[in-house]
């Protein structure tokens, strides 16, 4: 907690309401009370340091000066890590998870996240047990710096598409890196710009006149001594985005770069020094990296929806405004019921999505496990999950950031609330690691393949299982969580069943599947959606159930209301679905409308206790209108007072061109 | 037309296929062959010259940098402007909707836009005769240079709130402002920072020991020759925000500031030389600058759309991505639903903003004539009209842009596409000038009040008449254009009789009228959002029937397909909406799916002919993805080139601290 000045009467009032121990939640977020130990020790080792503070904020400075500030501060926390590390050897810092929070507690994205997140985890995942002997040691102590390269300027989506070409010649050994036209150029990997001397390069591989596809590759970019591009490479970055400042995404180009035969990653393919290509195990195995990175996402949009949460409801306390009754001061304006609408959904989708996440992540281990044991049944079904979590965790994460942002008026719209760095990482989870749509697209698969096996009454894997009650007619609405849930399904069941009878349509009517697919697309994206909200109400409601009896009566109550209104919440917003699909009526409708208004009345009190629960330290949250203490106008004024303009009564630019400007004027 | 380059050839292809002529689309929208060549040659003046273009992109120069850089270029460009306005007797440019205009043809926002966009308008509206020989010849030769502060830092929406005070010394014959509180600091008006050196202050008038309300005063806040603070004045800005990045937006306090009584303004209310106050002239004549503040958003609105769509279609023309047959090339984006589904609503939105901020400019034109005779009866209407279409279209706006942004997936993330930018004006599009709830709330108020009248059969005004209608049952649903738009009109009369009966139910449970209105609330911002859908949906589908004799069969048509895939966009979208208050079927929303996937392939071919309408040059597109030659990789590389970071090999950094940090990890 945080104590520095005196704390807002508001806040204060509001925290003697709460009726649930903070403390409890905080712990029942982290995962246990050491959990929480854990993630303070850290946080502890990390805000206190001098080097680690911003002199001046960040959108202060040039472009330039954003990215040696971030260097700066990379630098100190990895050193501050790895000293951790060594002190307390359960803590790992190499763990992509915990790279990602300690991320998070200094604004500036670091240039250096991509080495740890993604270079390493490769070198594990794709090297051969003599090539991780080679290069993690030197990965894992930071004698070199590397990232992953895969995207290029023309070639997202589709990865067989790539045009980077990796050709070997047998005479020298070596393999010859090319980048044949302007759309190979690779594009987008953080820290590639002026940061890593090392790079993964995913390109095609062609032995022997064939090509076999995409693979990767260990590719020195830089000089170990000078940092110089090494001769046949073309570096950079790519200029500024919406977000993701400091991370120096940047771009690589191969003229005839030749690098040894042994900088294949060749864990699974290979390619022998004559040129001969031996296949790799199945594709499937590689899917488990990008599966546990989607995985991780649904985890970190629930960590950006508290944040935005915890600022716009603490500022909703300390905010007065307007009055509607003359001989009443201004009300605090979480005390609009339009207020507590905009906001106790965030902090819902919060737990929803942190329990989602964490679901996947186990369902995750288990499928990992079964994969060691050589079982791949119910890989798909992860993939579909993992698919369609992730795409509509991002897209209402967003939706939700903004929302908050917009609750705090104009006030939000300053940098200082840092609700515009929020959106900025969030948006780009909507879009990296798989594109909403197309990752939709993906579940669509699965649930028209589902459908199939359901008509013919085969047995079911549980995700989708609902699609056999929902062909028997076994589902009845009522106004229960469990009818919501039952109700969800309908609709999932029902819209995967339209966009199927539309693919027949189409197809009846001369196209050709994939043609069929595309005409039927928007309405297979809806099904696909639709199957993610009855997954995330189900687990939503049994985790909380499931964990209710382990907590106080007080804390497990209002983490009741909170699944209860997202629920509610959803019912009402896809009232549509509901009605066409499930056997929900208007009547149910308006009394579920009288439900939400009463649970929005039941957690307001709460409402500020449910934020402080989510522990997230000044520091951390690094906005002016969500600290602990609620001084908003002052911290407003004293980050004002901050602007460089702001140091000089006049600035040049009155005597360059305002004053003779309007001098010109008079005449 | 823009030339330079060699066109893509998709885009080409595209343009070879389109069904209408793009030159009379243009003027269509500019409304007529005149104003197209009005504007442009307003843009020919600007876009080539010298000055106004930026050496490099703003993004990459500090906070100061760019203050500094959007000083030069406002000077030199309102220059022009007078010039061109001496040349061209016809040409307002000091007219607030031709600044926002030419405003956009420079990336930055101009930190001297309130002084045209508020000061000299409340000047006129607000200052007596007199008053307005002084200080309008001086602001509009702009010898002074001025802005407009009301909000205040813990005030905003609630103008009755503001505690800047103004007190009458008769001793002196002058006010006496003072700013009594940290909150009472003026916040948020533009240009205010560093630039203007006089300013309107609104503020809470005491004279003989009473309070009067809030009154507005022009006071000089700086020197005219050095520029300094004047003593007892503190000023400053703001500091960053998501967008206005240049704007200037600034804070104000007063130390016991002494102004001339003469320097109230006096058209309406008046403070004699003994204090005496004069109450003014009713104060619904104030709403009007208010009001049009509003309608002219709603028209920005539909301009900002049609950028975003203009960049995201143009682009996904020239995008290939993925292989759905394995014997063809990779299709152009365009080509897949899920895409058109994303853009084509955007184009067909552009137009329904348009339309309806134009009739709501009409609508306003009437009405300011009405009251002129003092006949003040459509007043309400007007302003009901006013707050739900400038909350819904900047709301819907902000959806849309993002969008399209997101259905350019990565490189939409670039700053250099221009949607971050784009965004930015949206985004406070739904704050400014009435918060999207707060208006909403207004709306409702007339709805309620409409409702009650209907009820008892009295006559209504014209655009809540279908209650009556409603009221009667003589709503039935069909699949046509008018049967939509009058079940939108069944769900505004439903939403608002649920609202009314929600605010019954909560009197009777012993709430007083406040109290059950804010408990009532969200159900009346969903009735008041409900009856903009279905006045925006008659607006644009009317129009577009009264205009359609006047054009060539090709743009008639297509225009036709624009506005009815809106209407059913709508329908899909608020499907639960429509089966709870009107008598559409399941089988009415299959049917609807249907002719939607219809509309989008019969657009779909016009997609790039209909972007090209909007006749938006590169040079105020700004865009690397959306130019009109689709020379889309060739300017992401050229646009990144200039980053300073990539005009050195290695950057400083590296040797400061990422080697030493690399050395140290090989001890």
């Amino acid at each position: 907690m945080t104590t520095e000045g005196k704390v807002n009467e508001d806040l204060l009032k509001e925290r003697r309401k709460c009726t649930f121990d903070v403390e409890e939640l905080t712990h029942f977020i982290d995962g246990g009370e050491q959990a929480t130990k854990d993630r303070r020790e850290v946080e502890e080792m990390v805000i206190y340091v001098k080097e680690l503070k911003d002199e001046i904020p960040e959108e202060y400075l040039s472009h330039t000066g954003k990215y040696e500030n971030a260097m700066k501060k990379s630098c100190v926390l990895i050193d501050l890590l790895k000293e951790h590390a060594l002190k307390h050897s359960s803590f790992d810092a190499y763990r992509p998870t915990n790279m990602y929070r300690v991320q998070s507690l200094v604004p500036q994205q670091m240039p250096l996240l991509l080495h740890m997140g993604m270079f390493v985890p490769t070198i594990i995942g794709q090297g051969s047990p003599e090539q991780q002997a080679e290069w993690l040691p030197k990965a894992l102590s930071m004698q070199i710096m590397g990232t992953y390269a895969q995207t290029e300027l023309g070639h997202g989506t589709f990865l067989r598409g790539l045009e980077t070409t990796a050709t070997y010649d047998p005479a020298t050994e070596e393999f010859v890196l090319h980048t044949p036209t302007l759309t190979a150029h690779k594009w987008w990997p953080g820290g590639l710009g002026q940061t890593a001397n090392h790079c993964i390069v995913v390109a095609q591989l062609y032995t022997k006149g064939e090509c076999y596809g995409v693979h990767p590759f260990i590719v020195q970019i830089r000089d170990s001594e000078t940092h110089m591009p090494l001769p046949g490479i073309k570096v950079g970055e790519i200029g500024p985005k919406l977000g993701f400042q400091t991370a120096n995404n940047g771009f690589l180009a191969f003229d005839h770069f030749r690098i040894p035969r042994e900088n294949m990653l060749m864990k699974n393919a290979q390619v022998q020094k004559d040129g001969t290509y031996i296949k790799g195990k199945s594709e499937k195995l590689t899917y488990g990296t990008m599966m546990l990175i989607r995985v991780m996402i649904v985890t970190d949009m629930a960590y950006e929806v508290s944040r935005a949460a915890t600022i716009a409801v603490r500022y909703s306390a300390v905010r007065h405004q307007s009055q509607p009754k003359p001989d009443q001061p201004e009300p605090q304006i979480l005390d609009y019921v339009t207020q507590q609408h905009k906001l106790f959904i965030a902090i819902a989708t919060s737990h929803a999505f942190r329990l989602a996440g964490n679901w996947l992540w186990n369902t995750y281990s288990q499928v990992t496990r079964d994969l060691d044991k050589g079982k791949l049944d119910h890989l798909p079904e992860l993939h579909a999950l993992s698919c369609c979590l992730k795409a509509v965790s991002s897209f209402d994460a967003g939706l939700i950031v903004e929302r908050c942002r917009m609750a705090c008026g104009g006030h939000g719209y300053m940098m200082s609330s840092n609700f515009p760095v929020i959106y900025g990482v969030v948006a780009a989870g909507i879009t990296v690691e798989g594109e909403y749509t197309v990752l939709l697209l993906q579940t669509a698969r699965y649930l028209i393949k589902a459908w199939e096996q359901a008509k013919e009454g085969k047995v079911m894997t549980p995700t989708v299982s609902y699609m056999v009650n929902f062909n028997n007619n076994r589902l009845k609405w009522s106004n229960t969580p469990e009818g919501i849930i039952s109700g969800f399904q309908s609709v999932a069941a029902g819209k995967t069943k339209a966009a199927y009878e539309a693919l027949q349509k189409y197809k009846r009517a001369g196209n050709d599947y994939e043609d069929s697919w595309n005409l039927a697309s928007v309405q297979l994206t809806n099904a696909s959606e639709a199957h993610c909200r009855a997954i995330i109400c189900e687990v939503f409601w049994k985790e909380i159930q499931r964990m209710s009896p382990t907590q106080s009566p007080g804390l497990a109550k209002v983490l009741q209301q909170l699944a209860e209104l997202y629920l509610v919440y959803w019912t009402l917003e896809k009232s549509g679905d509901l009605l066409e699909y499930s056997s929900i009526s208007s009547s149910d409708l308006t009394a579920l409308r009288q439900r939400y208004e009463e649970l929005l009345a039941l957690i307001r009190p709460n409402a500020v206790g449910l934020v402080d629960g989510f522990d997230i330290r000044d520091q951390v949250l690094n906005s002016t209108l969500g600290s602990y203490d609620g001084r908003v106008y002052e911290r407003l004024m004293e980050e004002a007072m901050k602007s460089p303009l702001n140091q000089e009564p006049v600035n040049q630019s009155f005597h360059k061109y305002l004053k003779p400007f309007m001098q010109k004027s008079k005449l």
